[in-house]
């Protein structure tokens, strides 16, 4: 089973566009489906993507639509009128249509409501729209299954068959009491076991886990990670139900969340891709290379400080190590915190915090005793006096072990203190442990060979 | 609803295992979800979890088991039977058991394997055990819901009964011809709103993705992720229903790759937890960091080449700002590279090469007259000759520049290579781009002071 798109059918369909053969368009692409037609639009020229986009059946392009880059999406949109968007929006679920009409310019987005056919759906989105961000809200979906505890199987069984309709993906079925507040849910395989005649509040399970449409969206997945949900109610102040999360947004989420912590870690503050604007760029990247800068500084006033060594020829040599030994601190320090983050990330930094000392120390012991030793064996061959590699070993070591535990404690201490502790994997750590390695070098150097 | 284990809850239990009051843990601890029983046995001392694990009905401990950090499991596993792993691994999805017994050690497994009691049960894991690492085969359940084309759906719904037992979630129903070959599905929806009387093969869905038993499971996480799926169908080489695979394992191994991409930025080259032995984080850590010395000793031969700058007392300065070209020259390039790098993962680095570089250059340009202008402030405040603070802006800004091309090429470069670019980011560029760094910066500095 090939799950490529070929060049040959990306060519084919762009002939076919520009030959306006809307025929051989519908049927060559009829059989895609709408994440390959998704990977078809991106392919293309905008205005031979909208072409297809207006061209094709809304049930298979609103699909699509979500699979495409936002920018890309935005794009397209605007080239639409508020009619076709309408359309769009009408064949999504309505935490996408949310989702696409939250991008849309202000001054669109009465015209496009206004243009959406169905009511119901309208009044949904407009519903999702007013929940804050990041919250169950603004992630849940409308679309679910809900059955009444007073109706019997076979009842339940003719309302669903409705209600299925405009439900992809069933998941749970959610049991509410007259008010329309939470019970209970029942399975599909539950109510596929049961007798016709028996009554769902004699069925149903009463035990559901739930979040309220203002717990945030971080909470939401890893309770639903935690507890292996593909899908979980949502309710109001009253407890009553008014929509669901479901494990898709939640993939989504938890590679979102993947990427912020990478990106925080190469020093990247905000959401940005490869193809966003210089500005945007600018803006997430050039505050943390200002921090770098002043820490670069600092380092300038540290070696500014012994200045008077570069006219002892026996141990200017010693100015030559520090960029060796600020990449060692910085190295070593991103190692040690990307760990604890991790871990802290994972609830798996257990023990005290005594024992994560001793261990650090041990582990700096091992990596830097092996390090010193490269350094010996390249003094020699270099033909260093042993004293002078002595100390650059020494002082590599001792840097090494201090670096190990900054970038232990430092994501530690920030996690306590409730900041995000993935701020300090990357330029803070790397920052910081510059000018404490390059201090802690040269004054070493000064102790041991008292210059 | 609190998702909360209280540590009143776990100080209770400690209490009741050493006073071995066996009724009342069972009472407090039957309506504990089994991921909370996971956290509440991981803050337990090893003997304790291992008394719960006894205790316990293995219908909820062989769930929590599956939660629990491997090093934890596999230590409670070590207490344990033969007779009682089997009875855990009898109530647990087949895919769960086969991962189980993959981490006993090898002696023990024929006979936990013989203790098994539901014969099946042991064909299937043993089955599941022979396929190899990262493939679907590996990732799959055996429990599955099954339908011939045949049947009428009256048949097909009391056959489901009695095999929906074993299935957590249904999510499709898998048709198949009379040898077991792969037809098509049915959704329980379809199933529910088809008449009784009509056969499946009127019914059913002809077209099903699925993948092979040998497919890579990242490709297995890429497929069911671009399209949408909660569950795949696997089959065999003759096309015959084998297992499926579904979402949360896929979940699972997204979050996987995502911490070791984090690690392989950080310089971390396997995936080690902060609870691993300092000799697993040596072997993961150390190979990087002597990276990072060899990087190192390259910049002392650099810094040797300009060993007479010492000696003159106007320009010696240079030598305080080796750290700081470092420190950016390393920045700029795991930004680049971070930003490639997620790009290149997502496939949305598209366009020609040169407007990206085009690009590079220009965010090179403005952050790095951004810095300069603080540069040269600061030379300005510490009375430096403006020759020399426009020297050291200068360099920095061609460094900068240079740097963010490394960055970006670099990943470019490797993954037309096939070889992960992941790998690009952290020490590797940052070793790479300290050296290019300062030699760029003392060359410039020559040209222009003219030393």
């Amino acid at each position: 089973m090939a799950f490529q798109v070929s060049s040959e059918l990306i060519k084919k369909v762009t002939l076919l566009i520009n030959t306006k053969d809307d025929n051989a368009l519908t049927t060559v692409l009829a059989e895609v489906h709408f994440a390959d037609l998704a990977e078809i639009l991106e392919e293309l020229q905008l205005t031979e993507a909208t072409y297809l986009v207006r061209l094709l059946d809304s049930q298979k392009t609103s699909e699509a639509l979500m699979e495409l880059e936002e920018d890309f999406r935005e794009d397209i949109l605007e080239k639409l009128s508020a009619k076709e968007i309408a359309e769009e929006l009408e064949e999504m679920d309505t935490d996408d249509a949310a989702d696409v009409i939250a991008e849309l310019p202000e001054e669109r987005v009465e015209n496009v409501i206004s243009n959406i056919e169905d009511e119901q759906h309208a009044e949904y989105i407009v519903e999702l729209l007013s929940y804050a961000d990041n919250t169950a809200g603004a992630l849940m979906a409308k679309e679910l299954v809900k059955v009444k505890e007073n109706w019997t199987v076979a009842g339940c069984v003719r309302e669903m068959r409705q209600q299925a309709k405009n439900v992809t993906r069933v998941h749970s079925i959610y049991v509410v009491d007259m008010d329309g507040k939470l019970k209970g849910r029942l399975s599909l395989k539950d109510l596929l076991t049961a007798e016709a005649k028996s009554y769902i509040k004699d069925i149903y399970i009463p035990k559901v886990d739930y979040v309220t449409v203002d717990t945030e969206d971080e909470e939401v997945a890893r309770i639903m990670q935690k507890y292996d949900l593909e899908a979980i109610p949502v309710v109001d102040m009253t407890n009553i139900l008014v929509g669901r999360v479901t494990i898709d947004d939640i993939v989504d989420f938890i590679k979102d969340e993947a990427e912020k912590d990478y990106q925080l870690a190469a020093g990247i503050s905000q959401d940005v891709e490869a193809d966003d604007s210089i500005l945007e760029h600018t803006r997430a990247r050039l505050p943390w290379l200002i921090l770098g800068l002043f820490g670069g500084l600092g380092s300038v006033f540290i070696l500014e400080g012994f200045e008077e060594v570069m006219l002892n020829e026996k141990y200017r040599n010693l100015f030559f190590y520090t960029p060796l030994i600020a990449a060692m601190a910085g190295n070593v320090g991103v190692q040690s915190s990307a760990i604890i983050v991790q871990g802290l990330a994972n609830h798996s930094v257990k023990g005290s915090l005594t024992k994560r000392l001793l261990k650090e120390i041990g582990l700096g012991l091992i990596n830097g005793l092996a390090l010193a030793i490269l350094i010996i064996i390249f003094g020699t061959i270099m033909q260093y006096e042993l004293a002078f590699s002595l100390t650059i070993a020494t002082a590599l070591m001792a840097v090494i072990i201090v670096a190990a535990l900054i970038g232990t404690f430092v994501p530690i201490i920030l996690d306590r203190r409730g900041i995000d502790p993935a701020i300090a994997t990357g330029p803070f750590i790397t920052t910081s442990n510059d000018i404490f390695g390059i201090f802690l070098f040269f004054y070493l150097a000064k102790l041991i060979l008292g210059f």
